[in-house]
C-alpha cells in the first residue's frame, strides 16, 4: 500500500496510507475537527469529504469559520435542490449545477412544460422536509459502465459525465434520489437552514444560443437568517431599480437574443426618452460650439490598421466585411478616425483652433455575450461623442471648457454624487508611454492647474493614464452601488502622429494639433440605463414619455372636455393622452402612478364647467385645482428648469 | 485562296476572296459607299475599315446616317486625343480610351505630376492643327513581339495587349504616333470638327481602388457645331445644379472612396441641414400619431430569410457576419423586420389599431460602385421609414390619412412638381402575386376610392404591383429631368403571413393585419440631394446651415455690436456669426452671396447708434434698414411658415 503525504497550512507534514479521505485526515488531527470538518482543499482544489484520496499536498481542512464554506453551504442546497426537483418531476433531465457568487442554481430540463415560479414554494417545502428529518448523503463511487446506466437518457448529465477523465464517478444520494456530483458540497444539510428559492429564468445549455434552452432555478443560502434577510431585501431594492425590470414594466426597450443578443430595440416610450435627451445634448452642445456631423459606421479597414485600433482592439470589434475588389469593410468600434476624416477634409489654419466636432455616433463592440445587460452593456451604441482639436497651448482652456459644460449638463440631469479622477503616466516607466516627455509633464500640469483653478476636487492616479495621454475620469456609482464611469476627457498625442494632423499656425508652419476625446454623457443606452435607475423609473417632466394623462370622469359627460384640453396641450409639445378606458376612477388614477406620469388630471362637472383642471402630481398625495392656464404654465416651467424644482 | 460570303442589311449576299477589307467591299458596291464609309459593322460587331476581315457574316457598312456614326466619331476623338498627349508628354502612359453616352475619354498616367485643367487649351490647340491638316491615319498591323517593343515599359498598353487572344494587333499611327487601337475610329479626322476637351478627374485602373489612380481626360464630339453648343449649355446646367459640385461649394459633404465608395461624410453645413430635416419629419409623424422607435442595424440573418429579404435580395445585401456559435449577423437592407419585432412584442388590440411604427432607420445596401453617386446613390443610408399595421377595413382610412400627411410635407418644402402613380397586380396574371383575390380587389378599389375621394389626379399601371401588393408611387423629375420616386405607399399581405401577425378583434378572436409601408421622403441622403438640386444650394431659411452672416463696416468700430448682434440672435437658437475676416465689405457681401446665406447684415456708425440693422436678403439686390426687433420678427416668421412667403 502506497503512502500519501500532506502538508498543512501551519507547515506540519504527517503521512497516510491509502485508502485514505478528508475526514478520517480530520479526525486523526483531532475528532472535533472531524465533526466540524466540511470539505478537503487540496493544493487549491476543493474535494469532497469522503473521497478516497491518490495524492497528497497541500491540505486545509475547510470548517464553518473558512471563507469557502459559505460556498459549500451553498453548493448543498443546489444539491438538495437537485434532488427535490427530481423528486417533485421523476421525469426531469438536469443540466448543470453550480454556485456564484450571489447564490445557486440548478439547470432543469423538463421536457413537456416549463416550471413556473409558483411551483418554487412546493419545492421548496421539499427541500425543508429533508433538512428537518437531516437526510443522509451518501457518497456513491459508481464504475462508468454503472454511471451511465444510472443516468439514462439524461443527454446532459451523460455529456457532464464523459466530458471527465476518470474511471470512478461520485453520485450523492439524498432520500432515494442519486444525483452526478457536479460541486463538492457538505457532509450533511444540518447548516442548510436558511435558504430560498429565488426565481426561475431561461439559459441556453452550455450556454450556447444554439443549444436547447433550459430552465435555470436560482436560489440563495446563507449560515445566518440575518444574512438570508439582508440580502433578500438588497435584491428587492436592486429589483425596483434594475433598469431591466423597470424598462420591461414601463414598456422602454427589449432585447431578444434571437434576434441579436446586445441589441436592443427601444419600444416608443423609451425612444421618447432617447430622443430628448439626443436633442437636449445636441443643442447644448452646438450652443457651446460643437460642430455637429454624421459619418458613416462602416469604413476600410485599413482605416482601423492606420488608427491602431485593429492592432490593439481587434478582440472587441466586428469581423472584416469582404466585398468587391478584396476591399474589406469594417463597422467601426470608434468615431475616432472618422472625425479625423472631417478634420483632414480641410487645410487647418490656428485661426480654427479648437475645432470642435462633435456626434451622435453609432458604434459596434463584440462585447462577450456573458456580459450583455439590458441597455447598459450591448454590442450596438450610439456615443455622445466628441474631439476637439487643440495647439498645445490651448489644452488647458479647453479642458476647463469642457468640463464646464460637462458640470452645467450634470446639472440638468440633476445627477451629483460624482468624483473626478486625474489619471497621469507612471513616472517610474515612462517608456511605456508615447514618447514626448515635455508634452506629458505640459498637458499633467495643464489638466491639474484646471482643476485647481474650478476649485474642483480630484484624486491623482499615477501610472492610470492611456499609452497616448494623460485623462480625466467621472466616476459615479450607480443606483446599486457600482462604480462607473459618467464621463471621460482623454488626452491624445499618438492619432495626431499616426493620421499627420495638421495646422497652420499664425508663423505661417506646419505645427501638430493635439486631439481631446471627450463624452459627456457616454452612450445613448448606458446613459439612459443610469437614469432609469436613479430616478427608479420616475423621471422627470422633460424627459418623461407621457407627460400627462387626462382621466374624465365620465368618457359620456366630460370626455369631449378631456380631448380639448389633450388637443391644446399637444399643440404646446406636451405629451398627452387620454385614457379612454373607462374603468374605474381609483384604478385609472393608481394606473398612471403606476406608469409614473408626471402629471395625472382628473376632469369631471365642476373642471368641465370652471374650465380647470384637478392635478395630481406623481409622487404626491393630494391633488390640486388649477385653471388650464396655471397648469400650463406650471409644467412648462417645470419642463425648461428641467423639473429642477429650483 | 478561301472565300468569305457576307451578307447585306438589304438581304443580298456576295463573296470575296481573303484578303478583303469593309473598304474594299464598300468600294465594290458602289464608289461613293466607299468614299462614306466610315466602319464595318459585321455580325454586330465594328470593325475598322481596313481590318483584313478573316470570316464572313451579316455586314453593314456604316456611314454618317447610322446611329453608331456618333460614337465613332467620339472614338476618333478619343484616338486624336491620345495622339495629341502623347505629343505633348513624351513620356506619358496611356491607360483606356472609350467612348460612353456623354463623350470619350481617354486614361492617362504622367508619372511626375497631374495633368491640369489648363493644360486641356493646349492640347486642344494640337488637336485642332491635326484636324485643320487633315493628318492622315495610318492603320499597322504589329506582331506580338513588334507591339511589345512598340509599347515598351508602358504597363497598362502591355496589360491591355495581354488580354487580348490575337496574333496580329492594330494600331494607329497619326503624325508619327503610334497608338494601340482599342475603338474603331473613322478612317479620317475631317469629320471631327466640333469637340471640346471637357474635364480631367481620378479614375483607378480598371476600375478597382486596390489599383493606381490614372487621370482620366473627358471630351466630348458631335457632327454639328448647334448640338455640340446645345450639349456644353445642358452640361453647364447640370453642373450648377448638380448636388455633388454645390455639395463641395457650399461644404455640405463629402465621400472618399479610399474610406468606402458610397459612404458619405456630412460635413457641418450638410449635418445641419440633415438634422433640421430629421427633426422636422420626426415631430411632424409624431404629430400625426406616428410612434417613433429605434432598432438596430444588425440582426440576425435568420430575420432576413423569415422576411424573405435573403432569398430576394441577396445581390443587394452585405455579407453576414459569422460570430460565436455560428451566429450569424446581418446588416439589415431594410427596416421592416424591425418593426415587425415591435408589433409582435405585445399581443395587439384592434383599439390599438392603425398602429403606425416610425424611425429614421439606418439600412445598408451593397450598390455596384459604378452606380454611387454623392449622396444620392450610396451604400449607407437613413430611410425615413414608417410602418402602419391596419385592420383590412381601415386602409382607405389610413391611406388617406398618409396621403395627406406627404402632401403637407411637400408644401413645407416648397416641392410641387410631382404626379401619382397607382400600380395595381396584372388582371390577366393574377397567379403571380400574393394570393388572395378578394384582398387585392378590395384593396386596390380602396387605393383608388382615396385618390378620388381626394380629388388628387393619378395614372394607373396594371401589372406593375409588387409580389405582396398594390401601391402608390410619388414620381417627380430632379432638376436635371431623370424621372425620380420621391415617396411611396405600399400595401402588404405577405410579411404579416410571413410573421404570422395577429390582432385580438372586436369579436375577441385572431386576425391578420395589413401592413403599409411607407416614406414620405425617402432617405436622408436622397432627399438632401433632391433638396440641394431643386434649390440650387439656396436653401430656405428654415434649412439654410447658416442663417445669418453679420458684417461689421470696421471691425474695431462697430465688432461690438456686431458681436451683441449676434448673441441676441444665437440665444432665439438662430443659426449666426460675425465675418471678422476684416477683408473689403464688398468683398464679404459677395462672399455671403456666393455661400448662399439667406441674411446678411451690415453694421456701421448709422446701424450700432440708432440700433438697426441694414439686411439684404439672399438673391436681392438691395438692403434693407431694419429696427433689430422688425428683423428678428421677419426671420422667426420666414422660419416659421417654412420660408414659403405667404
Amino acid at each position: 500500500m502506497a503512502k500519501l503525504t500532506f502538508e498543512f497550512p501551519d507547515g506540519s507534514q504527517r503521512a497516510f496510507e491509502t485508502p485514505v479521505t478528508v475526514v478520517q485526515i480530520a479526525q486523526s488531527i483531532a475528532v472535533s475537527l472531524g465533526k466540524k470538518a466540511l470539505a478537503g482543499k487540496l493544493d487549491e482544489q476543493l474535494v469532497d469529504l469522503e473521497q478516497p484520496l491518490e495524492q497528497g499536498g497541500h491540505l486545509q481542512i475547510i470548517t464553518d469559520q473558512d471563507p469557502e464554506a459559505l460556498q459549500i453551504l451553498r453548493a448543498t442546497g443546489a444539491q438538495l435542490l437537485a434532488t427535490a426537483v427530481k423528486k417533485q418531476f421523476s421525469e426531469i433531465k438536469l443540466g448543470q449545477l453550480a454556485v456564484d457568487e450571489d447564490g445557486f442554481y440548478v439547470d432543469t430540463d423538463k421536457a413537456d412544460r416549463q416550471i413556473s415560479v409558483d411551483e418554487l414554494a412546493t419545492i421548496t417545502k421539499k427541500m425543508q422536509q429533508m433538512i428537518k428529518q437531516n437526510a443522509v448523503i451518501e457518497r456513491h463511487w459508481l464504475s462508468q459502465e454503472d454511471a451511465l446506466a444510472e443516468i439514462g437518457s439524461d443527454q446532459y448529465q451523460r455529456a457532464l459525465l464523459e466530458a471527465r477523465q476518470q474511471t470512478k464517478f461520485l453520485f450523492y444520494k439524498i432520500n432515494g434520489v442519486l444525483t452526478l456530483a457536479q460541486t463538492v458540497i457538505a457532509p450533511s444539510l444540518k447548516a442548510l437552514k436558511h435558504f430560498k428559492l429565488l426565481s426561475v429564468a431561461g439559459a441556453y445549455w452550455q450556454g450556447k444560443s444554439s443549444n436547447p434552452m433550459l430552465q435555470r432555478v436560482y436560489g440563495t443560502a446563507f449560515y445566518q437568517e440575518a444574512d438570508l434577510q439582508a440580502d433578500l431585501q438588497q435584491r428587492q431594492e436592486a429589483h425596483e431599480r434594475d433598469h431591466r425590470v423597470i424598462g420591461n414594466n414601463l414598456d422602454l426597450f427589449f432585447v431578444d437574443p434571437k434576434v441579436g443578443a446586445g441589441l436592443p430595440y427601444w419600444m416608443p416610450n423609451g425612444a421618447t426618452i432617447r430622443r430628448t435627451i439626443e436633442r437636449y445634448i445636441t443643442d447644448k452642445e452646438v450652443a457651446n460650439g460643437y460642430q455637429h456631423v454624421y459619418t458613416p459606421v462602416l469604413a476600410n479597414l485599413d482605416l482601423y490598421k492606420q488608427s491602431g485600433h485593429w492592432d490593439h482592439y481587434r478582440e472587441d470589434m466586428f469581423p472584416p466585411m469582404t466585398m468587391d475588389d478584396d476591399e474589406q469593410l469594417e463597422l467601426r468600434p470608434m468615431n475616432c478616425p472618422s472625425h479625423i476624416q472631417i478634420y483632414n477634409h480641410h487645410i487647418r489654419s490656428y485661426r480654427e483652433l479648437p475645432l470642435r466636432i462633435a456626434e451622435l455616433g453609432m458604434m459596434h463592440r463584440y462585447e462577450k455575450s456573458g456580459a450583455l445587460s439590458g441597455l447598459q452593456r450591448v454590442r450596438e451604441m450610439t456615443l455622445n461623442d466628441g474631439h476637439t482639436f487643440v495647439a498645445p497651448e490651448q489644452i488647458q482652456d479647453e479642458f476647463k471648457r469642457i468640463l464646464n459644460l460637462m458640470v452645467d449638463v450634470y446639472h440638468d440631469f440633476d445627477i451629483d454624487n460624482y468624483t473626478f479622477r486625474l489619471s497621469y503616466r507612471d513616472p517610474q516607466n515612462t517608456e511605456k508611454y508615447f514618447d514626448d516627455d515635455e508634452m506629458w509633464n505640459k498637458a499633467q500640469a495643464m489638466l491639474k492647474g484646471a482643476m485647481d483653478d474650478l476649485g474642483l476636487e480630484y484624486v491623482e492616479a499615477e501610472g492610470e493614464a492611456a499609452f497616448y495621454g494623460p485623462k480625466l475620469d467621472v466616476q459615479t456609482k450607480t443606483a446599486l452601488g457600482n462604480e462607473e464611469t459618467l464621463s471621460t476627457i482623454q488626452l491624445d498625442f499618438m492619432l495626431p502622429e499616426r493620421f499627420d494632423l495638421k495646422y497652420v499656425g499664425e508663423d505661417g508652419q506646419e505645427h501638430r494639433p493635439v486631439m481631446i476625446h471627450r463624452g459627456l454623457v457616454s452612450t445613448m443606452e448606458r446613459f439612459t440605463a443610469y437614469l432609469i435607475e436613479i430616478y427608479k423609473g420616475a423621471f422627470p417632466t422633460w424627459l418623461a414619455p407621457k407627460q400627462i394623462q387626462i382621466i374624465p370622469v365620465s368618457e359620456e359627460k366630460h370626455g369631449d372636455y378631456a380631448h380639448h384640453l389633450n388637443e391644446q396641450f399637444t399643440a404646446l409639445k406636451l405629451r398627452s393622452s387620454v385614457d379612454q378606458r373607462g374603468e374605474k376612477m381609483g384604478y385609472l388614477i393608481r394606473d398612471a402612478q403606476t406608469h409614473k406620469i408626471p402629471y395625472t388630471i382628473v376632469v369631471g362637472d365642476d373642471e368641465k364647467q370652471q374650465q380647470t383642471v384637478s392635478v395630481r402630481k406623481y409622487g404626491e398625495d393630494d391633488s390640486r385645482s388649477l385653471s388650464v392656464a396655471d397648469f400650463e404654465k406650471e409644467i412648462l416651467q417645470d419642463i425648461a428648469t428641467y423639473s429642477r424644482n429650483e
